[in-house]
Parts: C-alpha cells; sequence; structure tokens
C-alpha cells in the first residue's frame, strides 16, 4: 500500500492486508479516535463533547443514527470497516476486541471521530521541536488527573493528559504552535507540577510508557483523546466500541485544515 | 485633561500640565519607548531592533534625520515636547533628566518608538488575568539575564525581562494572548528557574520592585523594553535621549491595531 496516501490505507485495512497501528502513516492527515453509541446515548455524548473540546474534539459526526459514512472524512471511509481494530465494550467494561464491526452493527449507532495528537505532533516536529516519545519510540505517557471534565447528562469524569517533556522556550513555542490546532487538543492544560493535576508519580504513567525527562526541561501536558474512553467505561453505556489505542481512524482531511490561524 | 484621549494627555505634557508617569493613562491606546539617535548611529540600532524584536518592537520610526514627528503615531504629536520626561545620554552615561528637549534638538536625530508592556497587560487584564505588579501597586520587577541579544554593528547586549507571576493554565492563556501582540514583546521568552536565564535571586529585581509569587505559580519572563536602554549604555553612542522610565510617548494608536490575529 501507498503509506501517504489514506485512501490506499483505509482500503489496506478493510481487505484485511494492514493490521497494526497507524502510527506514521498518512502523513499530514488527520487520525482520528472513534467513540460508537447507541443513540439514545448520543445526545448526552455529544453536549459531553461540546463542554470538553481540549479532551474531546470533534472533527466529524456521522449525520443519522446507523449511518456508517461521514463523508467529511473520506468519501468511500466505512467505519465499520476501516479501523485496524476495535474495542467492543458491554456496560462500560471491554468485553472484545476485533478487526471488523459489521456483524456487530446496528440501526441505531452514532459514530463520533475525535482529533488526534499525532495531528500536533506533526506539526511541533515540522517547526523543528523535539517529541520525546518520538525519539524514544514509545508510546506518549499519558495520565489520570483530578482536573474534573464538565458533566454531561450521565457522562462525567476526570481528564486524561499526555505529557511531553520541554525545555520553557520550545514549550512556548509548542503553546503556540498547538493553540492554532483546536481539533486536536489546542494548548497544553497545564506544566510543571504534576502533583498540582493530582499526577502522584511522573514516572508511573497510568498508560502508554514512561519518557525520560532532562535537566532543565518541565512536563508539558496535553488533553488527551484517552479521556473519553475513560469517561465511557465510567458511565457505563449498555454497548460502546471504539478504536483500539493506536489504531485509529485514517482520514482524508488535511492536518492544515484544522488550523484556524 | 481627559485621560482617555491620547490627544488630551499629550496637550497636557506638552504644556507642563501633567509632569508625572503615563501609567493607566489612554487606555486602549499604545505607549511607546523612547529612543533618539545621532543619525550616524541610527542604521546599527535599526538593525539592532531589527534581530532582535521581542525586546527592542518597532512600532514607529521617524522618517528622516531631524524629524520630530512620526505620523503614524499622531498627527500633532511632536517628541521633542510630549514626553513628560526624558533621560540625556553622553557616552553611554545619563547627565541630564529634563521635561522638554527642545533645546537639545539636533538636525541629525532620529528617534525610534517601542512597543511597552502597558499593551500587553491591558490585553491579559482585559481577558480576566491578574498582573500582580498591578494587584501590589508596584512597577513590573525587570532582571538582567544571560540571554544575548544578536549583536549589530556597535550595539551589543543581554537582554532585560520583565516577570508577572501566574499560575500554569493562567500562564499558557497569556503566552496565547501576547502571541497576538508581537509589536508588544510578544509571547514570553521563559516561565519557570530563573537561573537557567541566568537570574540569581528573583526576589532582588535590577530594576522596578519585587512581587509576591504565591504557591502553585511560576514566574514568567517577557523581553522587556528596559533593554534598549542597557543596550545603549553598554554601547556608548556620543549622545542620545530616551523616555525616563515609567513616562512613556502616548500615542493615537489603538492597541488593537497591534494585534496580528
Amino acid at each position: 500500500m501507498d503509506a501517504n496516501n489514506p485512501q490506499a490505507i483505509r482500503r489496506a485495512i478493510r481487505s484485511g492486508q494492514h493490521k497494526g497501528n497507524t502510527s506514521g502513516l498518512a502523513r499530514g492527515f488527520v487520525q482520528a479516535n472513534l467513540a460508537i453509541l447507541p443513540s439514545d446515548w448520543a445526545a448526552d455524548f455529544l453536549l459531553f463533547c461540546q463542554l470538553n473540546p481540549k479532551p474531546c474534539p470533534l472533527v466529524g459526526v456521522a449525520s443519522n443514527p446507523g449511518d456508517f459514512q461521514i463523508d467529511s472524512l473520506g468519501a468511500d471511509l466505512d467505519i465499520r470497516t476501516d479501523v485496524p481494530r476495535y474495542r467492543v465494550f458491554e456496560n462500560g467494561e471491554c468485553v472484545n476486541e476485533v478487526e471488523d464491526i459489521q456483524a456487530l452493527w446496528r440501526d441505531d449507532l452514532v459514530t463520533f471521530a475525535l482529533g488526534c495528537s499525532f495531528s500536533f505532533e506533526e506539526a511541533l516536529l515540522a517547526d523543528g521541536l523535539e517529541i520525546r516519545n518520538i525519539t524514544e519510540g514509545v508510546n506518549v505517557p499519558m495520565y489520570r488527573t483530578n482536573i474534573a471534565c464538565k458533566p454531561a447528562g450521565r457522562f462525567s469524569g476526570d481528564m486524561v493528559v499526555s505529557m511531553r517533556p520541554m525545555k520553557p522556550a520550545d514549550a512556548i513555542r509548542a503553546i503556540q504552535i498547538c493553540s492554532r490546532f483546536p481539533s486536536v487538543h489546542g494548548a497544553p492544560v497545564h506544566f510543571g507540577d504534576p502533583a498540582a493535576i493530582g499526577i502522584q508519580n511522573i514516572d508511573a504513567p497510568d498508560f502508554g510508557d514512561a519518557v525520560s525527562i532532562r535537566d532543565g526541561e518541565v512536563p508539558v501536558f496535553w488533553a488527551c483523546g484517552v479521556t473519553p474512553q475513560v469517561v465511557l467505561e465510567q458511565s457505563r453505556p449498555p454497548f460502546c466500541i471504539t478504536h483500539s489505542p493506536g489504531h485509529m481512524l485514517v482520514t482524508d482531511l488535511p492536518n492544515s485544515k484544522l488550523s484556524v490561524f
């Protein structure tokens, strides 16, 4: 497959040719977190995203229950087949991990696509900044915090953040760059003291891998797309489907189109 | 005088009716740092400002040597009379402080007007952020650093910074707001550890007054308009004139016009 062509990547995933994660694929194009919910839970989740745009930035929503297409993200896109790996939840617990959800599809399912940090990491790299988790070849470290999301209906929970260590001058530049991309988590939510947002041990992330923090660097924290998954687990809808971490929906939307100035 | 009308304020200063500093006057309008140099030093200084836009952001330059007007800053403006207090330097040393420079004016003098932090402080306050030096009713603390300015001809020196303590989330918002105003120092240059930029004692500023830093706050450092005065002292042009600290040139330029987006 052509690793820089989003349609070719989706075709390879759809046919079972590509089963791995999507990190590094389709550079320049938006990859999305996925949340699929029954329609009687969808209005609450839409409001939750609206109220919490930093952890839950919507880049696409299916127009109607049962739709498995989101035209704005790719004309040929099929939500049921175009993600390499899905997680299936019942009452907030992951009960299965599958490569295709055609057999699980229902006419009442509403699909939400949320922006992901790959887009802003690309913008930071393009500006010459170092991303430690990329340098060290590991997953970005992610932490549960005590920053409460704004509740919406049956959905509530605390924010999950990702962390990238930087020198202060680089952090200032990163804040400027990320502010241009509110649809992919936007500016950081915190820097410096981890305890100030309820993180007890920076070397023991709740998700992903630890990275080294060098002399003169401070940890910089971004709202993270894992937040909605944690909120879904806590809020226990009877049924929902998400992507598996790192196995994202590759879209036709250029990252540059998300820039607000 | 009408304290919100820049022309009225300049008239009051010109007539000797207002002799004090200009802090809090003409809210919404740009106030400028002033540097006046003989023409054979002007090209070097212009280049210095061009190379160091954060400490030396030009908001106006007189079109020709000897001009005491800068139309873009105010049609009636007279550089020789419209600043409440001037400092006169010979060979880098302050030899006099005067309220009028008509008697000192020369046909070879070139006037530079540089943006000042009053403009971005106003934008921060308008967004609901606290400015500690304003809350505590003192001058902003300023420090010499080891951040070298880029040299230009006979001009060189280290950057002076101003400091405002903030919680990290407020600092992130301040970085966003100040990034919109590159003509008045723009985004901060550093936050956190003072020693990283050569500041030994945060409680003993080199200029201005100390302010309290509360639990959970970090010092945030902006490039400061005192930098060119320190550079002028070090570079020792035979003659130059600046405003006295806090006694700025009040212009007709709305702060909002400096916003780049």
